[in-house]
């Protein structure tokens, strides 16, 4: 927490990062929003000096759902370290999101699980409106900091579409679609995001949470999202599973017990320019650090490099031509 | 293993490392000296291109006693991962350097436990020298790779004296002090290693083993010796203990929970130059990748600045004057 895992801000430079995401409920109940606020927020905190984003907490309080209690003034919940009883409304979420002094806040949102009722996800996009209303109300306009409304509406489309025309009504600096990639199949995401993101305010970013592998990200900017967050990169680097041009590589595979070529050929990353991926699967099989170092700065610098070249490919107008190109480059290691 | 731990190479060069040591068993036992000879040797390998210096095996097999077997042609011993039957001989030792392409290799030796009899421990110095006779008879002359002798001769003055001569004799690019912080008195280990180090050749490095904590460092050189090597500082780091110019500092201490200094306000390193001990506290806390990675490059550029102001002390002369600020400086934090 207050961690990209596995890296220094150094290294997050190299890479080329541009923003980084934390966590409003983990810095929440630990080291605490008002310790960060003595030192003058995240950003001083961590030592990063570019955006930040911050989530509301709605997501981790959503995973710990059978530790929580939704109700209208917000959610009462259970700290996962010591049990602890805590709350946290809305108003509370700017709050902390303010004092973290993040760049980008998100609004507290009622996650809905996979499957629901479409009652329950009436009631839930309706609480999340509501929500949004009194997050925008609290929010104190003078610290240049921007707030994004979250689309709930689970995997309906009209509900989707209600709720943008409440969230534009009140009117936000971004918004996201939440409450995708909870486990429902893979197309209907992409169908959900497809047509919400088509009636989204287009002039604004449109963000799509906690989404995704390689192949998301292409497929989500081809329907017209703008911005991702996800584990993925950085968890799967420390469970070995690298990402290149050309698939995915599971390090610990004996195939590459002898083999002095870098991860990703055609990558230019410190790991890929001083590692070979026989070294990369003995630090793994050692359990060494130094493997969740260099995979996360692999996977990152995939990451990184793929949405550059996706906007490179906008800017030029082909990206249609690239996604081709993309697809084409792939193939089964 | 092929990793200062937590360190990338990039890391170690900022904190000016010169040279870094390997572990021969580890390497051994995995991922094999012969595929790291594929790579070219060890420094390909990792990616290091400055010195390295590998020992010989015999601490971790002596470590592991109760697997291991002495006798005159080698140590049998089994593999701390699989149980694997293996077997090292002080031919076997340097083949093995040989393949790695380290620039020191050590000789194995025959490592004793504290306390021993005088007869064991004139056994197994006697061993030691047979060794280190068949170590340099076998030795390939022609890599550029330098071979250390091992003092042995347990707490004996007059037993490493004539362990010196042996070594002599046969004539080594460099002399080490072995069989020495294997839990002795801190008083015996200085009385040893001073005696010992009087009469070892003043032309040659003399090399302190295993050895220590900063004040070891100082109170080494102030006995004559020249290099050392030890876990203490990446293994302290991973467990929240920094070293600093006015003494130690355990991390997880609540006193640091809001402490916005860094770890030591006279220190240059990145993670004095950007990070207060309340957040080096949070990561600990959290158990954070970033923690060990932060602290590790920290106590290195300790660790290494201590040696580097030593070296500037002992080339002015003033290395008496140098040791007496040192202990100055100190104070219990």
């Amino acid at each position: 927490m207050a961690t990209v895992k596995g890296m220094t801000p150094a290294s997050l430079h190299e890479i080329k990062a541009q923003i980084i995401l934390a966590n409003t409920y983990h810095l929440f109940i630990r080291p605490g929003h008002d310790l960060i606020k003595e030192f003058g927020g995240l950003h001083t905190y961590m030592a990063w000096d570019k955006p930040i984003l911050t989530d509301s907490g709605g997501f981790q309080i959503f995973s710990l759902r059978d530790l929580a209690k939704i109700t209208e003034e917000g959610a009462a919940f259970k700290s996962h370290l010591d049990g602890a009883k805590l709350f946290l409304s809305p108003e509370d979420a700017v709050e902390v999101q303010e004092a973290l002094g993040s760049d980008i806040m998100m609004c507290l949102d009622t996650c809905i699980p996979h499957p629901a009722t479409r009652e329950e996800v009436i009631d839930a996009t309706a609480l999340t409106g509501r929500w949004a209303r009194r997050s925008r109300d609290v929010q104190n306009r003078e610290t240049g900091q921007l707030l994004f409304g979250i689309v709930q509406g689970g995997m309906h489309a009209d509900l989707r579409a209600q709720a943008i025309d409440e969230l534009v009504e009140i009117g936000f600096d971004g918004y996201a679609l939440g409450g995708l990639s909870v486990g429902e199949p893979k197309e209907l995401m992409m169908e959900m995001t497809e047509k919400t993101a088509a009636i989204m305010p287009q002039d604004y970013p449109i963000y799509l949470m906690g989404v995704g592998t390689p192949d998301d990200l292409v497929e989500g900017v081809f329907r017209g999202v703008d911005m991702f967050d996800c584990v993925m990169p950085t968890r799967n680097a420390r469970n070995g599973m690298l990402f290149t041009s050309t698939g995915r590589l599971v390090i610990k595979n004996a195939q590459y017990q002898r083999d002095q070529r870098p991860v990703d050929e055609s990558c230019s990353c410190y790991t890929c320019r001083n590692f070979s991926r026989a070294y990369l699967r003995h630090l793994y099989m050692s359990k060494e650090i130094l493997s969740s170092m260099l995979n996360t700065i692999h996977n990152l610098h995939y990451y990184v490099g793929l949405m550059e070249d996706v906007r490179k490919a906008i800017e030029k107008d082909r990206f249609m031509q690239f996604r081709k190109e993309y697809y084409a480059k792939k193939e089964i290691v």
